[in-house]
């Protein structure tokens, strides 16, 4: 089923059930008044929202038209945002441009950070940024929302946790990453509000396209209207979903409502190099750090800008049939 | 005035006043039923709840017994935990035991990580331990909820945002603690759930004691039932909970119900070098770690073990009339 928040003037929105082409919608407050409700009682409700789907399927609901502008991210603000790094593709470029190795760890141990969770931005609102230095980056990635997650529990059983997949614009101020992580404690300023696509949808929908907990299709990212990332999320991940979340909860328990992102989607390049542009028939990029580390290695100095006021970011996923999954993130920078 | 939120079988427990001597509360249902939606709607809110303080206070409404242990941390699980360090005499002994200066941009650029805040544990909750080669250690701190804080907030208007004050243990793993930081990207698995004080209180509960967004009032941590920190909370601290928040929304909004934390509460000796213990008739120490740093500075090498199960913490503070303010942090580590 399809799931999504609908704005209403509240903080959390409105729960409702979106018809599998994305065109209408049912409200669900019968059900589960809000998101985050219908994950802290996922076994009781999500019933009820199936056969409630399939009544939005079978148009025997009345049903409203479902703009996606009119969505929030599904969870407008979470308990919990940890965005991990399968696509270690990303990180080996980011090495590479500085002629640093990457650690052995780094393909058994999951680079994971804890991101800020309280004031998500809708998938098509803009991105508010204080100043051109920050170099404000778009970062396209999956992202899970699961159930509550016990301690110390396996990636294996993870897996059946996770509830809900939808994508994100993890949203990045690169011009004060190198600061902050140079103190230690990771990333804080530098990673401000990310947005979520419109739709998150429960793995069965993705059918065979959902396997070993990665979605097995193409990552859609548009910069300015051009095609600029179309890597696929099933190749070169060296984690899945399910292993990041059993990271996460090594120590703790995780509650329900936890999302965790996969990080910047990131394919090789067919010679197992650096990818190529997409105008060039490569995979592209998911985020403006890669290209320009790309040029930094081929031509000693990037010369692709980050995002300033107008620059617009489209993300989204489409079906083998060419249909659109989860809707689309289209966000665009605006000075404050 | 002061809160609390009692278990009550709920993900979010229910909102209660508690009177100043913490004995009684009355629940404030039909105010607001949980603390969060309490901060959601702070402006039309808190007016009621400081009437049904002033009535619990002249016992002209219904009360009952409040058992500290009967309550979750005040925010049972919450949108965002962002941990500051404000004592810098902590991270100056953390470089001083390895030999590395503190930068100098660390006295204006405060260190800040984003903490895991979706399942905390409650201030009597137990701290379960997986290994103990994770090296449990606990961090007292004193830590503030604010309202909406826009982007840009400067350290004065935050102050304003500060609608509560609480303490907190912030649980650590020290063994995992280099691994992680040496990633790069933070902690995330090396701060498993932290834990709050029973009651969470107005600032103008403190009286004098509450100053430039600083309690100044010694911060009390047994350890194994032995007076183990004495730490003056508005003593050496770099900066005060109005100048972290304001750290926090530098690059985006704040969600209401966002906890703030000073980081471990850490005060030099008298004569401006580490610490002595609380039997040596020093302030002591709100971590083990730092007794472990000063032992190393010492002697070469520290002898304190960290906790293991059976050990047991209690954090608390104490007005001028030595009666407890916030009641009582007091847990006890168990292996699972």
């Amino acid at each position: 089923m399809k799931l999504a928040s609908i704005k209403d003037g509240t903080r959390d929105g409105k729960l409702v059930v979106v018809s599998k082409d994305i065109t209408r919608y049912c409200a669900a407050d019968n059900i589960a008044p809000t998101m985050q409700y219908a994950l802290d009682n996922w076994d009781r409700v999500s019933g009820d929202l199936e056969v409630l789907y399939r009544d939005v399927e079978h148009q025997s609901v009345p049903c409203e038209r479902f703009h996606e502008s009119e969505a929030h991210s599904p969870l407008p603000r979470a308990y919990q945002w940890a965005d991990g790094s399968a696509y270690i593709n990303h990180v080996e470029l980011v090495r590479k441009a500085r002629n640093a190795e990457v650690p052995d760890s780094f393909y058994q141990d999951p680079l994971m950070y804890q991101g800020g969770s309280d004031t998500f931005l809708g998938p098509r609102d803009n991105i508010p940024l204080g100043d051109p230095a920050w170099g404000c980056d778009m970062e396209g990635e999956v992202a899970v929302i699961t159930g509550d997650v016990p301690m110390g529990t396996s990636a294996e059983d993870a897996a059946s946790q996770i509830k809900l997949v939808m994508l994100v614009n993890d949203v990045s101020l690169r011009g004060l990453i190198p600061g902050e992580l140079a103190k230690g404690f990771g990333f804080f300023q530098s990673k401000p509000s990310s947005a979520f696509s419109p739709v998150a949808v429960t793995p069965d929908e993705l059918g065979d396209a959902w396997q070993d907990s990665l979605i097995h299709l193409p990552l859609l990212v548009d910069y300015n209207r051009q095609p600029f990332g179309r890597a696929e999320a099933g190749v070169d991940a060296t984690f899945n979903l399910a292993q990041l979340v059993a990271h996460a909860a090594k120590t703790r328990n995780l509650g329900a409502g936890t999302i965790v992102g996969s990080g910047t989607v990131s394919n090789k390049g067919a010679d197992g190099g650096p990818g190529k542009p997409v105008a060039d028939g490569g995979a592209g990029y998911s985020c403006i750090a890669e290209i320009r580390m790309i040029e930094t290695i081929q031509d000693g100095s990037a010369k692709t800008p980050f995002m300033k006021a107008g620059d617009t970011v489209k993300i989204e996923m489409k079906d083998k049939d060419g249909h659109s999954i989860f809707g689309a993130i289209k966000q665009e920078v605006v000075a404050v």
